[in-house]
């Protein structure tokens, strides 16, 4: 079977042909501008590979109720020249295919438990840590959405009273993107991303931050597998650091096999950077 | 068809006789003690009921994979007498019909959409604030529970800095349970509950602790229905005024039909305080 698959980030759409087993056979990635531009680039590269279903995980935020009339539109997103764009209507029309559409983070949670090493956890929760922070949670093999897409990466964390970063999001003073994604570090830093040295304190405090709503997330929905990815988690001095912190943390409150192997239970992504785009093809296969 | 159900709590057992529209026929309440003293009381109760099946909401933790060796039983619970106690198992075995557990809260919530008013919810999280705090889930008319059982009571909030109670919590030192259930509000004013004013700064504080743990429940969830029930949300005020909180702290950032309309959006239970011991009814409909 010949599935289309597309990871529709801010700065890139990443397009690749692949099949039922989550192979990608071609893969080519374009800037992302307006939609009068990226759109019909993408139309051309699918024009004549003869997919037979198409999945798209795409930034948000994105109407995903599909008894609402726009549904598989982007919303109100800060990148206005995609605000209230029918994204999926427009896929579907230019491309004569079925599409699945979800957010390119439950995508990749998505990816991970068809293609990765976690086909046999009943549940995922996949948090990418980088430009922004998202996270996507399976259950059952069906991604979680409520009265809309979870937004878990604007949750409220304690500052640490050392940290006088006055955080980045215009909405939330303490949440997590606004002080452990990589503007944040930045913003904190006066440095590039890229120059900030691992032994650097914002790193403390991102692991901090990470540990209280990696707490959260396990309070609320308790995960059987829980997989960080994305650029700041890159840094492979992080996940220790927040294991660490979030062992003392949960101070034994919860005794179960997963919690008494946090090696085990919070890992880096096993499709490594491909797990939005393997999502992709996930979601494809979904597509009615 | 005759349904027998149980609300297990820590100071109270309610068994019931009601059928599948959900209507209680019988009910009676029994004081928890030993399970020695309190279980044959329970299987006297039920002995000539004719009932076709059971549903227990109970207190935790619980172990609810049915793989495990020890599906059914209370497993950690600080009431030790009932600690490692096989309380599905004996259920069966003395009744002789199917039975269904799970947690009273999540019990509660499968309760509110089965026979509440919210059966159209695809979506619905109940919390509970009364001696501790807890959260349960349901899916697409199914409970959801990961590696356990949610335990959302626990996770940490960012204490008022007026607040100099300590937290009423062994485990954790800024958890919404320590600093918001019953026994903290007791801790902190230093009166009996039913003798703090309606106009005690304590409450306060409660509302904005119940405002940024449904914030993160939002984030992470994205319920389509809240239910708040329990002792401390039998004052009326209350939720005026964490709704209004929750509206501050969200600042517009999620836009949805639900949270612009917070009155309709976060709720009371339909059921009254029947929600747990109707849930169990639910239960009993699912046994197997």
């Amino acid at each position: 079977m010949i599935l289309g698959a597309i990871e529709a980030g801010g700065t890139k759409f990443v397009l690749a042909v692949g099949n039922e087993k989550g192979e990608i056979t071609e893969k080519v990635s374009i800037p992302t501008r307006t939609p009068e531009e990226t759109m019909p680039e993408i139309y051309a590269f699918f024009k004549d590979k003869r997919i037979e279903a198409l999945g798209i995980g795409c930034f948000g935020p994105l109407e995903l109720s599909r008894n609402k009339e726009k549904y598989g539109y982007i919303t109100s997103t800060p990148k206005l020249a995609w605000a209230d764009y029918d994204i999926l209507g427009n896929l579907k029309k230019h491309l004569h295919v079925p599409v699945e559409i979800s957010t390119d983070v439950s995508g990749a949670a998505l990816g991970e438990i068809t293609f990765g090493d976690y086909e046999k956890e009943n549940t995922l929760l996949y948090i990418t840590v980088g430009t922004g922070i998202g996270g996507g949670y399976v259950i059952d093999g069906k991604i979680h959405n409520g009265m809309l897409h979870p937004e878990m990466g604007h949750i409220l964390v304690t500052k640490n009273p050392r940290d006088t970063y006055k955080g980045a999001c215009p909405y939330h003073e303490n949440c997590l993107e606004g002080l452990a994604a990589g503007p944040a570090n930045e913003g904190r830093t006066g440095m590039k991303g890229i120059d900030i040295p691992d032994d650097h304190e914002s790193f403390h405090f991102i692991a901090e931050y990470m540990a209280e709503a990696l707490m959260s997330y396990i309070l609320v929905l308790s995960p059987t597998k829980i997989v960080l990815g994305g650029g700041v988690m890159a840094r492979t001095h992080m996940l220790p650091e927040i294991r660490r912190i979030l062992k003392e943390k949960l101070n034994d409150y919860i005794k179960t096999d997963q919690l008494s192997d946090l090696y085990s239970y919070i890992v880096t992504p096993s499709l490594g950077t491909e797990s939005g785009i393997k999502g992709a093809l996930a979601l494809a296969l979904m597509a009615e």
